[in-house]
């Protein structure tokens, strides 16, 4: 999770992130002592909520009290920290992944175990209290966020991924969760089948735009901001959109120093490699071509919105998503 | 899973045996062709199958079609399947887990990934087809499973570890899964309440027995039908039953060589230390006191189905039971 600027909370935004934050504060704890704790850790790591504040807004455009809807919009956080915790497991001893690692703290058993009893307690919890198709929706988004990543980790290296490649694993492993996040609300709300899909769809085209923004700061924020090195993507042989988008107006220059570092990403002049592909792909149009693919799905998302009329959390909604072009824009300046 | 002789299967119990393997082999798929892989590598592994059999001959004692359940007899299989994932997930890169290791062949990533995926497609097919609380049970139950292995984790090497505290981990981790087994077999029957907690209460103290039985096998199978070495658990620093019970009568020269190896279970002289050790809980009536717990809750087990009556499926689930008890008899002779 980046603390970006760019995805600013309006006054009612910001109430709803405060409200998150002190329902975790106050009432989130599990049955067992030391996954409430790692849990609580890496929430504390930061982020901005931006799942269960889709949920809230689309149960507050669709007339319901989005407070009531405070322990639905938790579970779909603690499934992004569910599988955050997962992410951190790793094949080797290291601690390239920064402090808040759990699996560096405790060791990989323990977050594999961790991140297990959360999403048990979470699907436990959501089976007992709400009614279909909630607890089906939840499930689904959890076997595509994994499914996502599998092919993620296949297509690593992969520099002839098509860019309907790339989509496919986004539209899984981030953007389904953000779909869900906002059509559980919705649902929850008693929305019309056509609202209903009305915010599904915001939550998918803004699921993709996050990704995409994510990629972008990858070759673009500062260390500091990230909380890991710069180009870390490019580390792990990643395909993310810039890197694709680049790919498509490369020089054979680009091409080969490509190759070469995907062929040793850990060697000793790795770091100097990924600065030199960093400037590469800035050269090729990557950072300008994926922020105007971010604003192409800024602008689907706002549009998806045309069922709510003009209720106040439709621009809220409209708010959040403008906020990743924002902060795409002045990324790539 | 070891592949025992002691729990034999009766003509019907072969049959349904045989009915949950043509079942995964002809209809078991994900979407997910790198972990449908995975799953049926687990399952080519061997295994007794014993809890899918459970929820079929729970069906059946109800007036139930067995094969009417064989989906959610499999689910069950494969939420066993997706906690043998994910244990085989390893700090280091090692390969004393034998052949069988997701972890090993693919990575630690691939197998956390495997499992949750796993998991999720399980939790979506059950929420799409199935009736509360069936969702509810299985979701309640994996969360029991990972609360009682972060359970186990927390006890390793603690020689002042109570009965108490074994028997409350083991109900977690390992008897609830056979408890939501036959319980949710009668519950897709149509059972009574009675009739249903007393399928329940078989599945939990079959499952102590279980997993006592297996203590006792980590001590007395040969390595051929371990898959690994004599006294694993003892490297792993676990708290196993014999173990437990043998320090009711240690010798002071036991406790010292139990602790010395504790202090450390991978140094140069382990084998040796570990065989010695297994010779000390033999003599200090670890084996046999172990023996006699195993038939004190297979006894248990039996009484528990006195509420069905004289179906035939009840005594197909008694031998059942009487095969774990038979075959700690002939492993402690």
């Amino acid at each position: 999770m980046i603390g970006t600027s760019g995805v600013r909370a309006g006054d009612n935004n910001r109430d709803l992130y405060a409200l998150v934050e002190e329902f975790f504060r106050t009432t989130f704890a599990t049955d067992n002592a030391l996954i409430t704790e790692a849990v609580r850790r890496m929430l504390a790591a930061g982020g901005k909520r931006l799942r269960p504040r889709l949920t809230l807004l689309a149960a507050e455009a669709n007339g319901a009290d989005p407070e009531a809807q405070l322990p639905l919009a938790a579970y779909m956080e603690l499934i992004h920290v569910g599988t955050l915790i997962h992410d951190d497991v790793v094949d080797r001893a290291d601690t390239r992944r920064g402090v808040n690692s759990t699996a560096v703290d405790y060791g990989n058993r323990v977050s594999v175990l961790a991140g297990d009893y959360l999403f048990a307690w979470i699907f436990k919890n959501v089976t007992a209290s709400y009614p279909a198709p909630i607890p089906h929706i939840l499930s689904s988004t959890l076997a595509d966020i994994t499914d996502g990543e599998v092919l993620q980790l296949r297509a690593l290296g992969n520099l002839e991924l098509p860019l309907a490649g790339y989509i496919e694993v986004v539209l899984k492993k981030t953007a389904s969760l953000f779909a869900a996040s906002a059509e559980c609300g919705a649902i929850m709300a008693g929305a019309s089948t056509l609202r209903v899909k009305a915010l599904r769809d915001f939550g998918l085209y803004f699921g993709v735009a996050f990704q995409m923004l994510d990629d972008l700061l990858d070759m673009t924020a500062s260390e500091a901001e990230l909380g890991k090195p710069i180009g870390n993507d490019l580390r792990e042989r990643k395909m993310t959109i810039p890197l694709i988008l680049a790919l498509e107006d490369a020089t054979p220059e680009f091409r080969t120093r490509l190759e070469r570092h995907f062929g040793d990403p850990d060697g000793p002049g790795a770091g100097e490699a990924i600065r030199a592909l960093v400037a590469d792909v800035g050269e090729a149009g990557g950072l300008r071509k994926t922020r105007e693919a971010i604003a192409g799905y800024v602008e689907r998302a706002k549009m998806s919105l045309a069922p709510l009329g003009s209720v106040p959390a439709r621009a809220e909604l409209a708010a959040l998503a403008d906020g990743l072009s924002r902060d795409s824009i002045a990324r790539t300046r």
